[in-house]
């Protein structure tokens, strides 16, 4: 995926939400422009995609969503940049919780400034991201449809703290079936993806039907996504990741491989591997082993299917929206769809 | 200050915006309740009015400056629960930032649950407060009206997080002058209490002039009231406050009284003043040695008269508005701010 012209002003419509907190607090401004990828450590303006920015999945499928009900983008630009502010205020917070000192190749705002400035950096993305959203009116999306939006908004901004806090929850060794592990990513990660879908429809006029089937074309491409980030966590190159081989292994990650390799193993691997997870650390023959359990058991090939289950159902729901829709966007979604079920990182 | 029968609706509504999080995280759901004093640490319900609950400050004023403009509470109603909940949102990553084990008599979040999901709760929090705010469309608001008032709300957060920022620059050694700390409470502080004045009126119906004459009342009086919660942290009773006589200069905080004497003092009394900050423990010979030199360059005096100024401010504003709006209302808010000024808590 490359980027195209209409990043650019994606950036302009979020950098212009955080003009305010620059008045009040410089610093504030220049903790969440940094984590955004528009200024470095010492608030110094960068050159535009000079880096890492992320997939930008969200805002483009609002985007998309929207031109493929009316054929504009306009009414959900405001509503992309809101939703690709609000998944980075969602990442600032994970970085804290996680402890993790990498993000898109650069150092955590959480490691360069601490936790509580990392958490105010979160908060204000979260109130730039509400600002972001009700700038709509400016773009003539009526102000009814605007507060459902918003409404919306905030209800997926509370889903996907509910699945942090029960991610944490398995983290912190709370036993969980393969149920509640795809309950929870619903939660964590899907949900803002029904929600670009729904409200990219929502904002270009449609009907409750066409906006309901855009939601659950949504949620299986989200499920789809984080359930092929969980298989790249393990099997994937670190080239294409960023990331050590295995390297959800070796932080004892509770992904879907994991859970079902736990359900499927005998006793004694079972109890291996629950020793392994039970660890401080993890060497690299436990990580060896733990490998060898996931190949004997045929996780990989379980898991895979269920990217395939989700990525078939998502391509499917799109064809049943596809007649009566703006053809060239619909191809555009498809493409991207395909993109994200072939991706290697 | 008692509890009114308002207060038990204005608990309603706000537990309302809790039960989205109940049906995706009983236990999102059971930290929001138990830091707003709902529930206890194993999530059972309390007694309505059995634990403090806060003054509550900041609905009352919403709810008065609707009342004295057009005579009902009810367009304010949801608007008052929403500033509760921002203000809570806050107070529970205030408590995290500042290692803070008990607010309201009772173990914080954060200590009882960790950092992590002290984090989750207190975005929760937030969210929560956004569906309350958009309630007041079913209060017969014009959406218009409730999309001006929920970009204020976002406002308000974005530079209250901002004063936090600055807050924790200074309690990180950044050096104030009395000039920059005032601006930095008049964001974490009183930025609220304007708010709370300025959208009450506007919910209300209030024409421009009107409501802006509201927001500067509310700044004035949230300055003073901030000012005189400074003085009260070294000066307040433990019995008044709950807290330790002198417990800001134990905590080494840099409050108005401190960044006075500071600013006051000879070069040998300010170096040893520096000298006992910048401990990592404060003994109770420290805190007697500050507290004389606070008496030694009358720097209680200094700080009481700029409560007496910002309350003088906001009493004057109240007149200058009282004129045309509902004298019982008027009334209500002159004993408020009495009330305010003359708090030992």
């Amino acid at each position: 995926m490359t980027v195209s012209p209409q990043d650019l002003s994606l950036d302009d419509l979020m950098y212009a939400s955080t003009t305010d907190a620059e008045d009040w607090s410089p610093a504030l401004a220049g903790m969440m422009r940094y984590h955004m990828g528009w200024v470095d450590q010492r608030f110094s303006p960068l050159p535009a995609g000079s880096i890492d920015q992320g997939k930008r999945m969200r805002p483009r499928l609002a985007l998309l969503a929207c031109r493929a009900v009316c054929g504009l983008d306009e009414p959900a630009w405001h509503l992309a940049a809101a939703i690709e502010l609000l998944h980075n205020f969602t990442l600032v917070h994970d970085d804290i919780q996680d402890q993790s000192d990498v993000r898109r190749h650069r150092a955590t705002v959480w490691s360069l400034w601490g936790t509580a400035q990392a958490i105010n950096t979160g908060d204000a993305l979260y109130a730039a991201s509400r600002r972001a959203l009700l700038g709509m009116t400016s773009a003539q999306v009526a102000a009814t449809r605007v507060l459902r939006i918003a409404d919306a908004f905030d209800r997926v901004a509370m889903e996907i703290v509910a699945g942090q806090v029960t991610d944490l929850e398995f983290e912190g060794g709370r036993e969980a079936s393969h149920h509640d592990y795809l309950r929870m990513i619903s939660m964590k990660t899907a949900a803002i993806v029904e929600f670009a879908c729904w409200s990219g429809a929502i904002a270009a006029g449609a009907d409750e039907g066409i906006a309901d089937q855009f939601a659950q074309f949504g949620r299986a491409l989200g499920l789809g996504f984080q359930i092929q980030d969980d298989v790249l966590g393990i099997w994937g190159s670190q080239s294409a990741t960023g990331k050590p081989a295995a390297d959800d292994i070796r932080r004892r990650k509770q992904s879907l491989p994991i859970i079902l390799l736990r359900e499927a193993a005998a006793p004694p691997d079972r109890e291996r591997l629950n020793t392994i997870y039970a660890n401080r650390e993890t060497d690299s023959a436990d990580v060896e082993h733990v490998l060898a359990l996931l190949d004997a058991y045929q996780i990989r090939q379980a898991a895979e299917a269920h990217v395939a289950h989700h990525h078939d159902r998502s391509a499917s729901l799109l064809e049943s929206l596809a007649p009566g829709l703006h053809p060239e966007a619909v191809e555009q979604i498809r493409q991207l769809v395909s993109a994200l079920a072939l991706r290697t990182y």
